[in-house]
């Protein structure tokens, strides 16, 4: 079993604050959303945001208040079924492609269940010995997850609707005047290298344990790949060119007619996208964003260059501080990644690697039922690194493995090339 | 053209009275719903009830204010692409399986809207030549076929709930002591009889128009099939006997694993069905509820009879009044038909009978968009006569001829076995 | 029980002649065909030629022999699985959409199959009574169909091939110089007319009683729609205008992106069609075929007429002989329906009717499972009238109901106007 | 562009000698196949055996004689189209789920067109340099990879017969009395090691470049899983057991009904499984086969064990000479593995790895259309390792990388354990 790590905490910060401060942001992001906007599922990979909201909360309860406080009263008995995820060992549970279906209870229950549940959590954090203050960290990065597929799913959501209402206001962002260069190639040395997450602080079991990789020499450009380089890749026929593709790929661009990444729309020759903050103008230096695996390895072969492994991208990671354009900006989308040297590894948009999420050398779940989390994942879906705008500042580190199936495009999702040399 | 009739209204009521009458109980129907409760679509069947408030008021926006107001403002431009069901003459519109996508407008906007046009079509309402008149008369019956969809709709989405939300206070509705006694059957002579509906009142224009039709001698049973009768098909194997259905019906009983009607719960041997008013035991003496065509065909092959023919149910149910459980009752389910002679023909529940839904001769659909209405559908559903307890009490006649397909349940349907002399 | 009729013998014949004359012509059929092009299954809706060769073989073999001749011995005992169509109480049955994946027992073997189960029926057919005899009756009629159903498989196989192979030599057919003249329209006075099978010869159980109708005058084209007709709905937006359709039709015409009828080809602006003589121009002046009820109705109300229904149908026809473009002729397409009056009743094309295939006023299915046969099939069909030019000569009448769902196009469909007056 | 290699050629054969046998033996192994097993297709995934002919043919006569000779005449110009298997480059082609509907041309003809192309190939092989000589290498291996698929391919459309018909004889196959012992462990020192192909001999594209992977010490076990060893995981409930699966896993063994390997069959307690020989009791001593991933991981971690990375695979192989129970035994079926240390890495079954199908470092597709082979399919697959008894002896190395998605189990596919010490 790998260990969690009490030093997951911030500096400075006693478990009760993280806590706190980790719950009372999840309830900020709902500000704004309507009832009926917190309840309805607009595909079967998102989930309502009161659903987030209410699963969070199921966590403490399950694992943390059920296990260690005998006479605590659940909030509402019925919750268990309807806001379990997928976690097999903690009983039946409501189907996923039907948490839309459920108006009641209401938002404001659901935040009233919130609240029973961190009132009942209070005596705990302040006694939690090192094992149940790890779970409880695991439960507050777990609720960062959330937090950010609460933005990714309600834009979705949005974007369904004619009306294209703005999850926050649409004020003009500013665009700089001039374009941004052309990347440069910053170089990494091979030879034997180590990623992972060491056990000096709080990782997910996926991310362990640190080992020893074998690279060669190789390049990764200094920034993603920008909406002004992607549309000449439209331009230039990229969505016709069966021979860019992955065969999987070219068959997603020919059932779900892509000729763009999600959420854009050209009005009148000129690209728009849907954002969090409504219909905006693409800002053609940014960095592309919305994209699957398959169009990212497409655009990588007609750039003549390729995705980073995994390891290759957290060598490199390593080098640079955490620091970039995450949530905590409020900015909500991208933006232009400039300056020398490699910029924007965090932040921004999640980069799409060509590793395949799979276990590492010598991996092993949690145990117990919260260790249905990482692992039973692990086929179908490649690696993303690097965190997005939509991604808690705490939250992301190099060593972190995102992964989704390779023809997923809801995420603020991204590339940056990389080559051989 | 079949003409519409002023003569739609109720004796005594002018057409102001009239509308603002079925406007507002559209609206209280919605009372008790949350906004999230109104804007959820449980199967591409159903409406949310957003919807159906906004639909019907862009019934009147399109044909009534756009066409006769020159200078009329709508409310929101967009709302015509949202609010159109399916009238291609009226423009594009909205996908039916969106429409529970659209948690913007909320329902308090919605309602604004609702009263944005009622207030415009004050001035028209006072001074409506006849085809005006007419035209609004078709407005507020095609509103009140919408408010037995609210109920039906809505019942479906709680139904899907694992909480069991009930729609209006579920108490405890009296159940007599005494099982209802076996129905005798009502014999009627045969020979040439008309059917349809005359010039000289509102009917819709598949109705229309009223025509001679040749009937052998036939009787009906005195009362609709009851939850105890149904309750003994099932003990006897009637869902698992192939014999008894139709090919299509059987399809229906392996595939979706029908055993017994929608909403019925096997609750340690006692039959419970959800119902506006939450779960309910069953009342085996109450017309059975949300079966299908498929279902209704295998009973009455089971109970050597037949389904009537819609002729010979209009010229049976000519001889009653229109009176029974219908919506005004505030019942919101079946109940026992008792007494002497041809009992709840009207309310209670819709019977299916064994005509599809097809032109009768001499049908001319209304010219014009609204003409986009009845005809249109005149393929693959059967008709159902008689109204329920979810219908309102003006809204339903002898002539009257509802369809769905034969595999739907969640209206109120049920059956009254019929049979050759 | 509908009583089957010796009487269903053509004059002068014995049942051990037409026995033999109907099986051996089942063999002609698949006379060219390949051990490959007998096996596979193009659709579900079709059957493989083995599957049809066999499956009436099991006819004779289950209900007969079986039935009546204590030691007989079956060819294959597996072959009661395997051929077995829907008949749910002879036991189990393979299920329809894999027929095709029997590429054993192969079609000599079926052939053999075939030899065995003639060469047992033979003392039968010498001293078969009544009943036996009506019973083998049946059984020859269920083989017509199933020979009508071998050519409209065939041809629907052989379309999906690239090759576009010919069924039967396609030499040139010889199209008349003068195009075909307006129709003229053939007037029936209404009334009370009676329709469906008497008790005089053979029929089939949906056929009966015999039975009084009303209807009032109407008229019938004297020809059937021809394809230059039909090129010109097509050439002014016919399949493009949605008002013209059934919603349910428009609903198939943007899914199923039909333009045309089915097989129809436009080869630089000529229309050619794959027929079972191959890909052949199309006769402008012969009836159109391989259209479905959607595009009947859609093209008989762009017509400014509608469909007959199949009570004015067969009193129609009743004044005409069986007489046409019927299997026999060779042809395999349909013709030109040239002359006065009442022309093409019976062969060329099957023609849609606006009924819906249901019981007819005291329908009773026969008795066992022979019974299985029509009754179950009464849901979500329409009904065709008059055979076509794959239809046996001896198979067809007055009275005879084809049923398809309104979405099927691969029958030799058509259709004919009428009018009220 | 990776270089083929003209040494791909067994030592003393000449270009011609194994052409002429590569090609020989394809033919042989349709023999005593019916035009119809030939024709039918029992699944997308699968292809019928006269496809995989004919495909094997167009290589040649695409890639060599169309592009070599300027006079070469096809055989027909048509079968371009249909026997394009994916090579976007190389024009349309028919649709792969279509390929079973193509009962023409026949068996036989489709042999005339290898015989054809044989005969054009003969002065080429006599006079072919280097690069032509490369070419055609290629194209015998890619026949021989479509050699296992018709084996492959046959076992399940025979599968799909109730008739369940035998590809060869079923003779007794011998069962050992004693059965075969645990496995023991071999263990293998990590560091960095070399995998991948060299440039000596040929190799697909993707077995290249030959690199340096680092991996840590690790054990295989001396043979692969067998029958009684699964046996013993169905019998503790591991197909119920959602905690051993991986998500996607499990779900497949719900949607499914997943509870042995596909072909197993019970028989009032005893396992029979369907093989190319006909309905057989399994050999509980053998190695398990037709599993998917899926299944492979599930069983990997009820028995506390892991699946191999391909690159610990390869470099335990290396250790073996490449021999064992390939197609060329004749056997067609599994046997015990039997012996000290490391058994059973070629022939038998091929085995899962942990690896997902991804490009090496430094991986160039080969140029031209013929590069559209394995790079196309890095997605969504896992690699197989080692051969099966369906293989050819001359086809496999200890670099061959197979792939197949992790829900296939058509394939001859079982799994051998590995661990981390």
């Amino acid at each position: 079993m790998t260990h969690l790590k009490v030093t997951g905490l911030p500096a400075g910060t006693t478990l009760s604050e993280a806590f706190h401060a980790v719950r009372a942001h999840t309830v900020e992001l709902v500000d704004g959303l309507s009832d009926a906007d917190a309840t309805v599922q607009s595909m079967p990979d998102a989930s309502p945001a009161k659903w987030h909201l209410a699963h969070t909360t199921w966590f403490f309860e399950t694992f943390v208040l059920d296990a260690q406080l005998p006479d605590y009263q659940p909030f509402d008995e019925r919750f268990a079924f309807l806001f379990n995820s997928y976690y097999e060992g903690a009983g039946p549970r409501h189907a996923r492609p039907r948490r839309g279906l459920l108006t009641r209870p209401s938002l404001s229950r659901v935040l009233d269940y919130r609240a029973h549940v961190d009132e009942a959590m209070a005596p705990l954090l302040a006694r939690a010995a090192s094992d149940l203050a790890d779970l409880i960290i695991l439960g507050l990065h777990h609720e960062q997850q959330h937090q950010e597929l609460i933005l990714t799913d309600i834009l979705h959501l949005f974007a369904q609707n004619p009306l294209m209402p703005a999850y926050r206001p649409g004020e003009p962002l500013a665009v700089e005047s001039s374009p941004i260069p052309q990347p440069s190639w910053c170089g990494f040395e091979g030879g034997i290298q180590q990623i992972g997450a060491s056990d000096e602080s709080f990782a997910f079991d996926c991310e362990r344990p640190r080992h020893d990789v074998l690279l060669g020499n190789f390049e990764l450009a200094s920034r993603a790949v920008t909406n002004r380089e992607w549309a000449a890749f439209i331009d230039e026929g990229g969505y016709d060119s069966a021979q860019l593709w992955l065969s999987d790929g070219f068959a997603c661009v020919q059932q779900d007619n892509w000729d763009a990444p999600l959420y854009w729309d050209n009005r009148d020759g000129e690209w728009w996208s849907m954002t969090l903050r409504g219909p905006q103008p693409i800002d053609l230096d940014a960095p592309v964003c919305h994209i699957s695996y398959f169009e990212a390895d497409a655009f990588a072969t007609w750039a003549s260059a390729r995705l980073p492994t995994e390891a290759e991208w957290e060598v490199a990671a390593s080098t640079s501080g955490i620091d970039g354009n995450l949530r905590e900006t409020g900015r909500l989308r991208p933006r232009p990644q400039r300056g020398e040297g490699l910029q924007g590894m965090f932040g921004d948009v999640w980069e799409w690697t060509v590793s395949a999420f799979l276990p590492y050398p010598g991996f092993a779940p949690l145990e117990g039922t919260v260790g249905e989390y990482n692992g039973k994942f692990m086929s179908g879906q490649m690696v993303l690194r690097g965190g997005s705008c939509a991604t808690p500042a705490g939250h992301i580190r190099a060593s972190y493995r995102n992964f989704f199936q390779p023809d997923k495009r809801w995420q603020f999702s991204g590339l940056r090339l990389a080559r051989t040399v």
